[in-house]
């Protein structure tokens, strides 16, 4: 029997930044606690955590203190270091989820993918790249265009460059650093996403997002995906098999590519996708072991939030309905400043005037170009709304937003 | 234009318990932060909140010293003291929403229902009590059974009591204290509430909530309640004279009782409930300056929840939208336990995995009987769900849960 005390079990988390911060929004009416370890000074998730310990990721003291503190460990951060969370886990007795060997295979990139392709899991071609001579083959065998990406460190784009013809071969070369992997340019018909969670002993998917990126950073997302039913089913059931393959409790984002059939980046059938009838191809793209900007849209948009699941998942109680509430769309807040200043938003009057839209703050103090700094969110009132006029909704309210004074 | 910072606006709150709480859960997305008065050590609100400030609710230094660290002063118990917040709030140059003025009036229950009564705001028939003579003789004009009320102080039922022939009079007198009104015993059909909202310039209220309480204690809401839509009108009208009468932004839960218009409880018409054809009459029970018990339903069921619109309000900035997302009930969890122990509660998992079930643990770290842990809310996932039906489903939600080990 599953009990709950005051004060309720704490979660350590390594990284206070806006997935801590909404990870301690969802914490307070479970009763569940918040210690993270951030070297930021008052971070995002600072006010909504029980205490902040300082010091960097990789502070062997530090990730030991939290252990201390905590009844399990989880990371809001790929940078968290799996050998000092494995031997702080052990050392204090708690688990780690999702599990030290999961951060280490998602951590560099080109493993993730092989271990992916192992599995018989549907992803683009890829090649590991050693030297610029290296690239310049990989280019040609790949279809003359690739998606050249740092193994290890990448996010919000930064660590990833396309690459069209051998011309700048050598200058991305040496913009990314050695340690490198080519991906063949998948020319998708949409960009999608599942959040998917393990639990204890069970496994459950949300409903499969539409994202949109530009310049690489995500900007908006649609959920349900404006996809046909037969394409979703294969997003979800690509989503579960990746969901085999990882070991350790919590919620996990599933970046997919939607690829024509007639497409060439698609290889071989797989075995899972060849399961649905109709429908476009799938292809991971890119898995995130915590919860996922894609998936902001289930504080409002379904029965449970990603952020309530992955506290459940990592403390091993019962998981919570995925269910869609409404269609939900979200656009995020990105700082429209060309240098860093203090975080001043204005105009948010017209957010908060709308209707079925809400707006999430991070509580960063600081804006810099393009820095994550908040989202809106627009749920649909009318359950048969268009998700179209739901998207031209959450992008008028986050336009009227802004930086620049 | 309305502009957010980093750090974002202080609300000061006179109360830490779980209204405070639930505020500080909404608080976070907004990029509002709170800092709290309790005298309790670590009260409920204070894992969501940025700070907290010791000392008693009368204390005038802690009131001061809040006052200094806020833009905004409001409080979440009736406690609070109206000249100290009032001192306090000019010396430090801000607001104090609702109006000390409104939590005066409100804090004394015999002024509250005067001014109601002089408003035209149709309310039960009530006399002052001074002595067991009066109760005795208030008791004959009255109708033969009364509710005694304590003019200040009650909460959750303490301070009422029902009296029923005048053999008790005595002893319900010396139980009260002196202090005392009485008001006929209204036979209703239903409690209802109307959580409303005073925004800058801007009324709204929520949609109507039907309210179950035994033991003076509400148990379970209902939202929308199960009247008809003449009666609701009339309940939302009444609720805008109300809110008319008072002084301050912010959320109030009124308090009301549906009347069959046969019922001799219901003396001379008002204008207000006359305007609208049909439907049952409605008068006021009791009005509290704050975020209410019977409104906790709208952080899942509404738009916007009470929290988030008090923070709204109080800060001036636009209220949201008051719509019902679905239609959602509410279970209390009270200390099912025969004297106070440590908290701890049992058979969560059954809430957990209900899909549509959303549990809210309050935090306190000592259970007593009947005192207010938390309250479990279902949402219905069908919106065409039979709202008994959702009623059993939360009750049996409640049921599953307890402090017996």
């Amino acid at each position: 029997m599953v009990s709950l005390t005051s004060p309720g079990p704490v979660v350590g988390v390594i990284g206070g930044g806006q997935l801590g911060r909404m990870l301690g929004e969802a914490a307070g009416p479970l009763g569940v606690e918040l210690v993270v370890a951030d070297p930021t000074p008052d971070p995002p998730a600072a006010p909504v955590s029980r205490d902040q310990l300082g010091g960097d990721f990789d502070d062997p003291e530090v990730v030991k203190e939290l252990a201390t503190r905590a009844d399990v460990l989880t990371y809001e951060i790929e940078l968290a270091d799996p050998d000092l969370l494995e031997r702080a886990g052990e050392r204090a007795g708690i688990p780690v989820h999702p599990s030290p060997a999961t951060l280490r295979t998602i951590q560099n990139k080109l493993v993730q993918k092989r271990r992916l392709q192992e599995a018989g899991v549907p992803v683009p071609p890829f090649r590991a790249v050693d030297s610029p001579a290296d690239l310049r083959e990989t280019l040609d065998e790949l279809g003359g265009s690739v998606m050249v990406k740092a193994r290890r460190g990448g996010y919000d784009g930064r660590g990833n460059l396309p690459l069209e013809g051998s011309t700048e071969a050598e200058s991305v070369f040496d913009e990314l650093g050695g340690d490198l992997m080519a991906e063949a340019m998948v020319p998708f018909e949409r960009e999608l996403s599942v959040i998917g969670v393990k639990g204890n002993g069970e496994i459950r998917t949300f409903p499969v997002t539409e994202t949109v990126h530009r310049e690489e950073i995500l900007r908006e997302t649609i959920a349900p995906a404006r996809t046909d039913a037969a394409t979703r089913e294969r997003a979800e059931a690509v989503a579960h098999d990746v969901l085999d393959t990882l070991d350790g409790r919590g919620v996990y984002g599933i970046e997919l590519f939607e690829v024509s059939e007639r497409n060439d980046a698609v290889e071989a059938p797989d075995e899972t996708a060849s399961e649905t009838d109709g429908g476009n191809a799938i292809l991971v793209n890119e898995i995130a072991p915590r919860p996922h900007n894609s998936g902001h849209w289930t504080i409002e948009g379904a029965l449970t939030s990603q952020f309530e699941q992955h506290l459940r998942a990592v403390l091993g109680w019962p998981l919570g309905a995925t269910d869609c509430r409404a269609p939900t769309a979200i656009a995020n807040v990105l700082g429209d400043v060309s240098t860093a200043q203090p975080a001043k938003l204005g105009g948010i009057e017209d957010v908060l005037s709308r209707p079925g839209t809400k707006l999430h703050w991070y509580g960063k103090r600081e804006v810099r170009p393009l820095r994550k700094m908040g989202h809106v969110t627009a749920t649909a009132i009318d359950p048969d709304a268009n998700p179209d006029d739901l998207l031209d909704e959450v992008r008028a309210a986050r336009d009227a937003v802004t930086f620049e004074s």
